[in-house]
């Protein structure tokens, strides 16, 4: 009692309590602190069996350093007074130190970190944690507001660590989720282990940094890690395309699930490693995929993959041709791959042997394909071979019917019937139990996974669910702007609207006319009209839009994104929406994307556009070349396109990464007429599209414009430019730039005629 | 008091007073207001003589429209409770419209207007303010956040109105600080008075749109306004080339001062205009102008000029060309042009038929130059003359004496001495007096302009003025960087300082080793290290820099301006700073300055750069060529560059206007080596200046290096690339973008080597 009384003396305002459980005969204290000073001064005092508890309050711009020494019967532990309710914002983050530690119910929101790490098992690149614990905290987009100042949320050093029942949702800016380093020896043959965590959604980054999960880095990746990642939920990770970079050997992938996640599980680097009882469930969402495997000694068994759209190196199986006698950064032969008992149901794509080309000519070897169920609803085969894939045995496997099949020897076709079996998983009824999962294989209930007592996130609104506010005048628009709810529809009254003020949009909102029949016509007279920010989504519909009432100076849009760099990925429709007279300057443009601005979805349709001085859509922001670029999918279809000056669409995804599935842009139907020939249109085109991964531009016709150049840079990027007539507009520009030879966009069917016919 | 009785029970909460003064029967009545809500109410009950008093509070959001009708004996006042304490903030602005009203004692600060005007002299487009008069209004940094995003701080229509002792100061974004505006009918011949107001500092834009003054627009530009503007201040308006535009006819500027602002009183458009009794103090500094005449029938008289270097279109004076059959919107010819009585004192450069080109062919006629006195401390002359002048007349001028004069007819020649008069003026002891300004010209007192009870601002703070904070390691630099005061400084004990954090700088600081022998170590870990926020300004002494320990992932930079556009101009300062291994990945820049930031100043020198993938100073970011750029004045002079994969400058100033002084470059006794050759270097030079108006690049030896790019655009770039060694290294690249044809770079005594001599 003599030591309890000298600490109470030295933190009066310190609650320091006897545990009722005590494994020996000095008593576990309990520390409760309130304040930074208070816990820095507990920190010195606290023995083998403390606890320290943060007070229920918000802690703000706390660095905490949880540096200590427990023993593996007396963990030294920090918690929360009450899971949930301290909670860090600001510039707060945590670092461990020492042995056998504990932190538990730690929430952090509302900031980021101000190092490189919101939690890390580490105090300095010399000090780390070992035998310590990080469970049932909270990361809720904590992430930096400059998206491209990258961080990561937790980074595990040190060995035999834990990571579990965490909540990580809606990291924006660059940088891997969650990392182990491997890079001292006090952190490799690690035994850490990551649990039942739930990986929330991450959105699509729109470059490379966008990870969920990474194990080692290339420069370390011959060494053994032996981290367990077993029985976590990814839920809609679409940060980028592999959505867990696997970089050492030895680790163990068992019992996940992925849920509608863009891109795959990728044994990138490092061998030895075991994939086991993942379940992928897709349910056809793009770009959704499975597992890609890279070098030596790979497992790959009992995993179920269904509904996977992905395809080449984000198919929903991939075996990778390596590098013979590789660098350690580039792809190692696949030997030794065993993938047996794999259930794939409507899986789009799988690919063998996948990259071979003038450097990468090692075919996997040595590797076994038996066991698994192949079920496609279509008779397309979904086997892609892309070199000899004798080296690999294929064995026992069972697929439903295809038509011509690429692979014929360890392969018995047949229809497939199935059902659903108690644990929610597909089944062939008429196929032997040898064949595809096991009966028994668990699915991770979601609720096993975070904590409790923390919300996941359902599914985001859509525009047009909410009320509907109608309006009469611009006045009224502006009231009904600041009332109306995310997804509301502000209906406009047939009239003129002078647009005087700038609308900053933070919400999902439809503006439309109230009646089908008579348009309501916005006469802007800002610089700019819409101002797209963080949270906003925005929806254009029978509208008429006129640019006389503008101001007379150059560089005029009528939408935009946030001159501030968005964390949010936004979307934005024009339906019906009638355009004209943007033409009181020069540089007048009807859409202007801001640097670090990033579009999920822009899709413009039934529209016209007349007599514009700028470019329809300026989505070419992202010069600097790092593989960052301004939207993910860009439509336009069935519009109107007259005495355009500027460009229709400038669509730049610099850099040589392929860590992106997009941009992926569509433009079919249209009608193009003297556009795109103003002397500002820098690229003298009227579609410019630099890196563009998709391109689909169908039965358009082109009459007296500028031509369409097409720049070709990595990532085999798919172009499609089919049945349009070019009339006394240039033919097509295709260019490969990274890798100089013959083109490889497909054109096909188009009619160039030198004038209109009369 | 029936009447008050009702008033009082309608607006109970209102405090409706007896004025002591009353014009007649009826009393003027005075209501205190402290909402909204309750100013609307009252509003309309106000009648003639009645004052409309805003409570003493921060009124925050408030748009206030003041119409009403009050008589020219009985006028309608809205006041402050106290002048200066009723302070409207966030997203505040006023309109008057009516009759004879009186707005007094507000401030406008901490936000923006929501709409293009903060003071507007009308409603809407019809319905106007006529004999209304605002008088001591206070606008402060009421700055849109968004540089360019235009508006106008006060904006004139209808008739016979006043604006007068007011502040207007710190305007940082696009748009003229005060406009008169003739656009239809009920604002022409308007009689306005503009008098006794202080237009503050207004930093340099960076682009055209910083006037401070603009009297009309060239599309009413031949219609008169009889506009009077006298004894205001114009301190330090820097924005652009215009510090007044008039562009109408038949006004007047008298008596106001014009204190070491950049640009001139420009005549652009309109005729008949006085000139009178006007002083300009250039006090030296750089692109101080005076006076500019374009058009028919302008008086200058009686105006005293000092100290003005401007050159060009900003000289101290001009006559310039005209256009024969000039559009609206060019130059109209100079004709009956009455100069008088001018005093010009170390006027750098008066240019005569300045812009004489082959559009402009239209020389001065039928005008005047006479009883002007030319004072100058060099002998050189500071006429140029550009074309035929013999339609103006030059009579009994007196000069001091210079070497070679190109006009002698009318000019006598003498050595003047000058002495102080009472008036702070100076005056020829031995000339007659009817020559150069007379003697009673009273020099307006700045305290006369604006308002008593609001301080006029002083000088900006330099570096290095303030305490000296020394620190040991990084956790107490960041502490000190915390406490620091602006114009402090940061000294740093010898040794390594790990940078985990990146540093948001928003006050003047400097950053040195504590000692002059032993240098303290930067090592960064950041993607950035400094980042130069709003209010931020750097210095670096004498420190080593370098990138080990730098994220490996593309795209690092020492030191970016913040990735938020930026309202405040900056400076930063390197010297004698060694910086090495920025190289763990590509694109690692020293210098990266953001989209819409803007450099007052920035200097390196003494110090050198090795290892780096990326560029030294990245200012190109303004692509969008709306005659935006990135800094005012680059210099790097005495620097060793070696192995620098990237390019040291990019600056790029595009768009075609003239609006702008800058970019103004210097690239003196520099050592560069094997620099400029990495592949991702985009314009494949060392040096890439387009459209920099001032360029001087001696004395440097490149080896192994890519060579200069430099593009003109417009404005008659001066470009001096004289003594310089170039060894295995290509030859200056000079193209003329606008102007195809002889390039007009000089480039002398440069020296070219195949390979280095042994």
């Amino acid at each position: 009692m003599g030591h309890m009384s000298k600490l109470v003396k030295a933190f009066l305002p310190l609650v320091a309590i006897s545990l009722p459980l005590m494994s020996n005969m000095v008593a576990a204290k309990q520390f409760k602190v309130s304040s930074q000073e208070q816990y820095s001064k507990t920190l010195k005092q606290v023995e083998p069996g403390d606890t320290i508890v943060l007070a229920d309050k918000v802690w703000k711009d706390f660095e905490i350093v949880f540096k200590a020494k427990g023993t593996k019967a007396k963990p030294i532990t920090l918690t929360a007074e009450t899971s949930g309710k301290a909670i860090l914002t600001g510039n707060s983050n945590l670092r461990l130190a020492g042995e056998h530690l504990i932190v538990k119910g730690l929430v952090f929101k509302d900031g980021y970190s101000p190092t490189g790490e919101v939690i890390s098992f580490r105090r300095n690149k010399d000090d780390l944690a070992n035998h310590s614990r990080v469970t049932e905290v909270v990361i809720d987009h904590y992430s930096n507001p400059d998206k491209f100042e990258s961080d990561k949320w937790v980074v595990m050093y040190g060995k035999h660590n834990r990571f579990d029942h965490s909540h990580l949702v809606g990291k924006s800016n660059a940088g891997v989720t969650m990392a182990v380093r491997l890079n001292t020896e006090d952190s490799q043959q690690n035994h850490h282990r990551i649990d039942h965590n739930y990986f929330g959604p991450r959105p699509i980054l729109g470059s490379n940094g966008g990870e969920t999960l990474r194990i080692g880095t290339s420069h370390y990746s011959l060494t053994d890690s032996f981290t367990i990642v077993e029985n976590n939920y990814f839920d809609r990770c679409n940060g980028e395309v592999e959505i867990i970079s696997n970089k050492s050997g030895k680790n163990e992938f068992r019992g996940n699930v992925f849920f509608e996640s863009r891109g795959t599980l990728t044994l990138r680097h490092g061998s030895g490693n075991l994939v086991e009882d993942n379940i992928f469930f897709g349910n056809g969402v793009d770009h959704t995929g499975g597992i890609r495997v890279i070098n030596g000694d790979q497992t790959i068994r009992n995993n179920y993959l269904q509904g996977l759209t992905g395809y080449r190196f984000g198919s929903g199986f991939t075996v990778m041709n390596g590098v013979i006698d590789s660098p350690i950064n580039r792809y190692h032969q696949v030997e030794n791959a065993r993938i047996e008992n794999n259930t794939m149901i409507n899986v789009d794509h799988i690919h063998l042997a996948a990259g071979s080309d003038k450097e990468r000519q090692a075919v996997p070897v040595d590797s076994v394909f038996a066991n698994n169920l192949i079920v496609n609803e279509t008779d397309k085969d979904n086997f892609s071979v892309f070199d000899d894939v004798s080296g690999i045995e294929f064995n026992n496997n069972i697929r439903s019917n295809v038509d011509n099949p690429a692979l014929t020897k360890g392969f018995e076709q047949q229809s497939i019937e199935l059902s659903e079996a108690d644990n929610g998983l597909m089944y062939a009824k008429n196929a032997p139990q040898s064949v595809g999962v096991s009966k028994d294989l668990k699915v991770l209930d979601k609720e096993q996974t975070g904590v409790s007592w923390y919300a996941k996130p359902g599914r985001e609104l859509d525009f047009d669910q909410g009320s509907t506010h109608t309006v009469k005048n611009a006045s009224e628009l502006y009231d009904a702007i600041e009332q109306a709810q995310s997804s509301d529809v502000i209906a406009l009254e047939a009239g003129e609207y002078i647009l005087d003020k700038i609308i900053p949009l933070s919400k999902t909102l439809t503006f439309k006319s109230a009646s089908k029949d008579a348009q309501a016509s916005l006469k802007v007279s800002r610089s700019t009209t819409f101002d797209i920010h963080d949270g906003g989504n925005l929806k254009l519909q029978n509208l008429s839009i006129d640019g006389e009432y503008a101001p007379d100076s150059a560089g005029n849009a009528i939408i935009r994104t946030s001159k501030i760099p968005m964390l949010a990925n936004y979307r934005f429709i024009a339906d019906q929406v009638q355009v004209s007279g943007l033409d009181i300057n020069h540089s007048f443009h009807f859409f202007d994307a801001g640097n670090r601005s990033f579009a999920n979805d822009i899709r413009i349709t039934n529209s016209s556009f007349r007599k514009i001085t700028g470019d329809i859509l300026r989505l070419d922001k992202e010069m600097d070349d790092l593989g960052i670029y301004n939207g993910e999918y860009i439509t336009l279809n069935d519009n109107v396109f007259e005495s355009v000056q500027g460009a229709l669409v400038k669509l730049y995804r610099g850099g040589t990464d392929e860590s992106t599935f997009g941009p992926h842009f569509s433009f079919n139907n249209n009608q193009v007429i003297s556009t795109g020939k103003g002397k500002r249109n820098k690229y003298k085109a009227s579609l410019y599209l630099h890196g563009v991964q998709v391109s689909d531009v169908q039965e358009n016709e082109f009459l007296d414009s500028a031509g369409l150049v097409v720049e070709h840079t990595v990532g085999e990027p798919q172009t499609l430019v089919k049945s349009n007539n070019f009339i006394a507009t240039p033919k097509i520009v295709v260019k490969e730039l990274n890798f100089p030879g013959e083109i490889t966009a497909t054109l096909i069917d188009n009619n160039y005629q030198a004038a209109a016919k009369k």
